[in-house]
């Protein structure tokens, strides 16, 4: 192991919790429904904001977070990551506090850091802010692999894998899954990280986080969600180097056009053998049907 | 109309928009999609965030925003809400900028709001950060009309106007929807405002910011969304004052305690004749059935 990995100290939530409810008939009916946490987020000692989530992978997420929002560029920059349930924290701690005393923000070259940090306006996207222009221009250095094919076999076998894999959403509704797949060698269409959470971001940003960890590329997978495509659906996934997003849900105009731009190739409304194909269609290869009944 | 009534400058943007798809059978799809428009608010003139909206509603997502994050207590503080989708941004005006040159938070009495509004550090909720502790104590002091009555009848009127609503979901997917209903009288039933937007908590905040402006109770109301029961949607609800909140969705658990907390009469999982009754059971009447076929 690389003596830079940062040190995890993560632990899960229950995922569901049982309550009494009664139905039309006047009966009671012993419910599953899903866990709802508050994680606070600290960066060396700094609180940054409180998220809700179902406590799946508190330790990604809080990583996925900071990565997909840009606050922290490398992963060499973490020291530890600590998450307590008692405190309902995880606390992030860079090498700079950790090694040198010093606050990330007040290292050597992190002045934007700090600005960053007092200026974090966005919260449900980005647009026309101070933040925009940044984040185009960051979305516009992304190169996704032009060469990556995604074929409809494999497809229908990543939407299999996902019918069929347990989850609280089926015990419990109320979540949005994502599911990281391979889309390389034998192991096509196999769900390599799957993760839940009450909201879909939390979601994607645990996976990010799983993948920025552990030195995963994007380049060679598939990502899928439950969640809408929207803007920052479809900004993650790029943020994340994969070239392939496929969703049950639909998807809105802005999450389109930044598809395109960035060249992703979407597919939504992914139900059974159904599917609509939406940007980057010179990946997707659909292959001729031999007449099996 | 009142001489306090702030000044408003809307405009919706279209809500869907047509783009190409290929579907399994090779074919071209001509596809309705949501729109998804970049929205930043201002604040006298300082920049607070960016919001991902359908953009149906502006002005009240942006009243209903600054009420639910609890940044103004009254609506007599706004002298003007102005929306600009050249520049995509909303422009809230307080009347001490308008009329006194001075910005909100530097007027007398104010200096909490400066503070509030540096460390808005919750985004999609909130928990045992700073944050926590100040909107559980609010909370408490919120009452909630225990004498309300919802009758099963009212509840499937309700199901049934909005399941025949025109909506932009039914043509595009997407968006979520919320609706304010009436529990009172003759309309007992009826939706009096119905809101969709990309994220269900833009939906919920565009009718808090219409009951705000218009200075609408919520004792004698229902509030129906197609989202997920999660502690923010109950949290917006009791700030509403309404109390009875349904969805056709599932709940979480943080939800469902809150809306203990609080006293809300909670139903999930509403479809057809279906429905969940979680909390505040008192409220709710079941009528004997007549045998009709």
């Amino acid at each position: 192991m690389s003596s830079k990995t940062p040190i995890l100290v993560d632990e899960a939530r229950p995922s569901t919790f049982e309550v009494d409810a009664i139905n039309e008939r006047g009966e009671t009916v012993a419910t599953p429904i899903a866990g709802e946490h508050a994680l606070t987020l600290y960066l060396d000692k700094r609180e940054l904001l409180t998220l809700m989530t179902l406590g799946a992978a508190p330790a990604h997420l809080a990583l996925g977070y900071l990565r997909n929002q840009r606050i922290l560029r490398s992963i060499d920059d973490i020291a530890s990551v600590q998450v307590d349930w008692e405190t309902g924290s995880v606390a992030v701690t860079s090498r700079s506090l950790a090694e040198h005393g010093t606050a990330i923000w007040d290292a050597a070259g992190r002045e934007a850091l700090d600005e960053r940090l007092e200026r974090r306006t966005v919260t449900t996207g980005c647009g026309q802010g101070t933040v925009f222009g940044d984040l185009m221009d960051e979305l516009d250095r992304i190169v996704l692999p032009g060469g990556a094919r995604l074929t409809e076999e494999t497809l229908y076998e990543v939407m299999d894998r996902v019918r069929r894999h347990e989850s609280i959403y089926k015990v419990a509704g109320a979540v949005h899954g994502c599911a990281l797949c391979s889309n390389a060698g034998p192991e096509r269409g196999d769900i390599l990280r799957f993760v839940e959470d009450v909201g879909r971001h939390n979601a994607v940003d645990a996976i990010a986080g799983w993948m920025w960890l552990e030195g995963v590329d994007g380049g060679d997978k598939i990502f899928y969600t439950t969640g809408r495509l929207t803007s920052e659906m479809v900004i993650k996934c790029a943020q994340m180097g994969i070239p392939f997003l496929l969703s049950r849900s639909g998807l809105t105009q802005m999450g389109w056009d930044i598809a395109r731009r960035v060249g992703i190739t979407m597919i939504g409304r992914c139900q059974g053998k159904h599917y609509l194909l939406f940007t980057g269609r010179e990946r997707f290869v659909r292959l001729p049907t031999t007449a099996f009944a």
